[in-house]
Formats: C-alpha cells, sequence, structure tokens
C-alpha cells in the first residue's frame, strides 16, 4: 500500500507538507501542490478516511499530562513529543498534575489520592478540545490513567497503561541494566556490588532482572551483603558505599542504578582517598546532565527520554492521520533500551593482566 | 485599609479560603463561611470591586507561555508559579515556544523570526479565556512580548518587559555577582581571573558590573587578559583555563558567570594535577542541579528561579483578585538576588596566613 510517506518521498517534500495538501490546508505553494496531487494520482494513495472523515472537528491541539514537570526526565519526553508533532502542524498545550511538589512520594502506594487530580486535567484536556492525549508519568509502573471513555486518542510514557486502547513507550530496564553489568563483566570484573532503589520499584525490578542475566552468563554471583536498595539519591548512594566498603574490601566495581547514586559513591570513594575509575569501577544509570561533570567522566546508560516522546507522538500521529509509525507494539508496549556513554569510570581489569 | 490577609490571619484560614467565600464559592464549610462573614463585617473588608465585577467571566485558568522548556531555569520557575497560584484555586495550561530547540540560538539577534509563533501562542492562550498570562523568558533582556491590547493582566518573568502594563521579576544579576566576587575577595584573592558570557549578553554585562563594583572597593583589578567572553558552556569554560593557566601561573581565583564553565575549569585543573579549592579557588554562578555533584563541592550563587515564579504569580493574583502582594517594584522591576551557596571550591587565603 502506498503511504503518505512514500508521497512525501517521491515528491521530496515533508509529510506535513503532503498531509496540508490532503487536507485542503492552504499553506502549500501551488507548483509544490501540483506536483503532490499528481503523485498522488500516480501512485493510488488513499488518505485515510476513517482520520479524514473526523478531521473536520479537529482542533490541531494535543493535550500533554505531565504527572511533574520538575522531575528531570519530564522535559526532555515532552521536547521529543512537541518536536514530533509540530512536523506535522499540531500544537500542544501541557497541564503539570506537579505529584513530587505536592505530595512528595506520599502517593507511591495509593495512587487513588491522586485521581480528583487526573480528572480534573482530563476535563480540561477535554476543554480545550484536543484532538489527542500524551500522558508523561515519572516513574514506571502499572496505571489505570486513561479513562475508556475518553473519547480520544492517547498514548502512555514512562509507565505501562493498563486500558487496553492505550500504547505504553517505556525504558527497556531490563536490557539496559543487562547492557551495564555485561560491561563490567567483560572489563573482567567479578566482585561486584549493585546499589538499586526500592525493592517494590518496578524499575529496580526490571534493571535488578537485566543485571542478574548477565550475570548468570559469566557465573558470577551478586552476594546479598552486597545488593543495596536504597533511595535514588547521592545521600543515599554514599552511605551504601559507606556501609559497603567499610567491611568489604574486594569489591572493583559498582552498579549504581542512578547517576545521582553514582555521585555519592564517587564522594565517598574521594572522601577516602580512593581514585575511581582507578582503586574502584564505577557505572551509572539515566545519563542526567549531571553525569556530564563526573571526574574523571562517568559511564552510565542515557534513558532514552526524547525518542520515548517521539514514539509516543508517532504513535498518536498513527491514529490521527493514518501515518504508519513503523512501531511495532508487543503487547501493547514498546520498551526503548538506554543509549550506552562510555566514559572513564570504568578500568579494564584485562588490560592490566595483558 | 483591611485586607484580604487581616480577615485571613482574623479567622486562621488561607486567602484561598477567603476568597473562596467572598465569591460565593461553595466550598467552605458552615461554620467556617460564618466566622469569616463576620469578620468581614466586623472590620469593613471591602473586596476589589473591580476585580469581582470581572470574575463571573472567569476561567480560573492562568496561561503561561515558555520560551524553551528544555532549559533548565523553566520548570523551577514554572513550578514556584504554579504552586503559587494553586493556593488561590487557579489552575494553569502551559505553551512551550521551543526556542533554542527551533533555532538553537540565530534568535538572539533577530528577535522578529519569533513574532508569529509568539502571536500563535498568545492567541492559544487567548482561546483557552485564560484570566491572566505569565510569560517564561530564557534569557535576560529588553522584550516587547506582551501586546498592549492583550486585554488580561500579564507578567514577564526572566526578562524586562518594555510595555508599561506588565511588571517583570528578573535576577538581581548585578548584586549577586558583586556578593559572590567580594566573597573572593573577603577570602583574600586578589590575583581573579573571570570567565564571563557573550559581552552583547545582559546576564554579562550586569555580572561584570557587579563584579566590579566588589573588586573596586578592594582596590583591585582584573586585566583584560584576565577577563573571558565565551559561551557558556563546559567546553568554553574549559578552554578558557587552558588559555588563562597556559600564560599566567599568579591566578588565585576564577570567578565563573555559570556552574557549567565551572565545571570545564575543574576539568581542566583535573587534567593537570591542580586542586580546586587548594591549588586554585573556583566560584560559580547557577546552582544547577549539576553543582550538587562537584568534588570538591562547588561555592555557586544559586538562581532564585523558584522565587522568581512565586512573585511573578503573587503580582498577577494582585490584579486579578486584588490581594496586595507586599512587592515593591521599583521602574516595574522585581529583581531578586541569588542565594549564596558555600561549599569547598574557595580557598580561605587569610588562614593560610594566619
Amino acid at each position: 500500500m502506498v503511504t503518505i510517506k512514500d508521497i512525501a518521498k517521491e515528491c521530496n517534500v515533508s509529510i506535513a507538507t503532503v498531509s496540508n495538501v490532503v487536507n485542503g490546508k492552504n499553506k502549500v505553494g501551488a507548483q509544490t501542490q501540483k506536483r503532490i496531487l499528481e503523485a498522488i494520482e500516480k501512485y493510488g494513495y488513499k488518505p485515510n478516511l476513517v482520520a479524514k472523515g473526523l478531521r473536520s472537528k479537529r482542533s490541531g491541539v494535543i493535550g500533554i499530562i505531565v504527572e511533574d514537570m520538575a522531575q528531570f526526565t519530564t522535559p526532555d519526553i515532552v521536547e521529543g513529543i512537541m518536536h514530533r508533532i509540530e512536523d506535522y502542524g499540531y500544537k500542544s498545550v501541557l497541564v503539570n498534575l506537579r505529584f513530587y511538589s505536592r505530595w512528595s512520594d506520599t502517593w507511591f502506594n495509593d495512587e487513588s489520592m491522586l485521581e480528583s487530580t487526573i480528572k480534573q486535567s482530563l476535563s480540561e484536556i477535554s476543554s480545550m478540545q484536543a484532538d489527542g492525549l500524551i500522558y508523561v508519568a515519572v516513574h514506571g509502573r502499572n496505571v489505570t490513567k486513561i479513562p475508556e471513555d475518553i473519547g480520544i486518542p492517547a498514548v502512555m510514557t514512562y509507565a505501562y497503561e493498563q486500558n487496553p486502547q492505550v500504547p505504553s513507550v517505556v525504558i527497556d530496564d531490563e536490557l539496559s541494566a543487562y547492557t551495564a553489568m555485561k560491561y563490567l563483566l567483560e572489563k573482567g570484573h567479578r566482585e561486584i556490588a549493585i546499589i538499586g532503589g526500592r525493592t517494590d520499584n518496578l524499575h529496580t525490578q526490571l534493571r535488578l532482572k537485566g543485571a542478574v542475566r548477565a550475570l548468570d552468563e559469566y557465573g558470577v554471583t551478586v552476594p546479598d551483603d552486597r545488593l543495596f536498595y536504597v533511595k535514588w539519591n547521592r545521600d543515599d548512594g554514599y552511605k551504601a558505599a559507606e556501609e559497603l566498603f567499610g567491611r568489604d574490601k574486594k569489591v572493583t566495581a559498582v552498579f549504581c542504578m542512578t547517576d545521582r547514586m553514582a555521585g555519592g559513591v564517587y564522594q565517598y570513594l574521594y572522601d577516602n582517598g580512593r581514585v575511581v575509575g582507578g582503586d574502584c569501577s564505577v557505572i551509572g544509570y539515566d545519563g542526567q546532565s549531571i553525569s556530564d561533570y563526573f571526574i574523571p567522566g562517568l559511564t552510565t546508560m542515557a534513558l532514552p527520554l526524547d525518542r520515548i516522546g517521539d514514539c509516543a507522538a508517532r504513535l498518536l500521529m498513527e491514529k490521527l492521520e493514518g501515518i504508519q509509525s513503523g512501531i511495532e507494539l508487543k503487547d501493547n508496549i514498546l520498551a526503548i533500551p538506554c543509549e550506552f556513554v562510555e566514559r572513564e569510570s570504568v578500568r579494564d581489569l584485562n588490560a592490566d593482566k595483558g
């Protein structure tokens, strides 16, 4: 089947331009319009009729609900969304639920307290007559935030939506942690500690699963006393390092499930006269902007935030404009791996032997 | 004159509660409502009648236009705004102009290219029937972004709006840089270098002015070859340090106009075996989250982002609800100083002598 992409390629214009012509928007020069209409005729391109039928009611606005804009993950996901939807001529408005700012982390185990806030934000989005909705969660968990009767296409990001109408775009935590741990193992490390988040947190669970898969492949075990479940921050990373190295001098590498935790480990090692990447290796996770400033540079797994936003927008555009995204969902989920960022914080023990 | 604050204090309730009663909103318990009405009677409180006259048309929504959400200054300003307006029962919607994302820094000297984007966002805000507008700029400069005929109260943040109807809430760069430089001088430093941004940038100019005021008080001069005008980032901080220390071994302290530049100086000193806070002192500016991870800790001036947002919201509420903000403007501007954050990156040379 001929798609809008093929027409755009043939005419050497953007998809948005073809879309404008198909939808009779008066934005395209006469010459270009003629070329596009001829290509449509020639290749027998049929715009998505269901989508077209709905178009006359459209506002051209996508609603974005974010759970907390002040969390570091949110702005980059939103940027990815906006970049893509603007390519298709859509605008966006954003509503910020301020979960952490309002309730710190008290809402983790009782999300029912959030219901009225979310309901209100959905009604705001609806009163703007948004054509579609993207919801940006602040941490990965199973949620039911998008009601079945919402009436517009929606996509969840950074959490797993249970509403079967709504696809979810998330990090592939299992694969990313597998990659990170495998890297430590390939560099010859066998005495490894892991600093993770809360045990009931899905990110912790999946990252641990991935790390253990790599360890198993090398026949290496991380005993319980080298495994820490703490808060995701710098102070807790420091305390874990203090406890670990206070009793255990054999560990050569620490896998930290956030860069912030790694920052605490760096500080502990500095305070105790030990050199990161020399006496002890550290690997982080998140690729936050802070990680650019660690000395020596922190090797880490960078969250694919921009891509999460981009893919969510493409899935939404598929529903709204009938433009094939080319994205294959598995159980209604797209899991995107982190990008491996190699810097200087992990020592190659093989090189020492060689 | 009795204000809504006095009534709230007298009744031991929030301003929002008094506001709800005054405006006949059915949100307050009967007992409390009775107490508030009695206090209003007793003290002869007169709600702002102009504001009240307009109220029936209100949506309860504040529009926030941000120039670029992906810039580190934006989310905290927005958080400050939202926190405060929600206290008064307002909601908000946000439109992101994506200046840097769309045009990198090509728009610095020709803001006319932004006009249609801003016009569109103003019409979006207007179609939401927002009661008020707060505009969040990405860098300090004289702007005319809010048209005179906008028809709703508006406040500018992080830049200087020329429309006389619109107050501006900005950083007090002059005073903050004065404080930073004075600190270096008090710690005994006399051989000082300065790494600043572009010369045509208002932040650079004001920070330099403040720094020079402190230097003058101590009769110290920073010669031109110790004064750098570079980009605000880490790489440029590194290059400036390389050039400086390559020819000048006497400098004991570097004042960097961003933490990111300071990150580059840290890296240069590390690469050359010199110890920050020992062999050379460094002071930063911004108080970005990255600065929490510098080792040793970076002494810096933290931007009052949350307070900028908070004060902007209070100025808007003053116009909308007649609630005295207590904020005194000078030439229609409120300039808020940075918060001084003392860590370990500046050596006390007096202590060495003593």
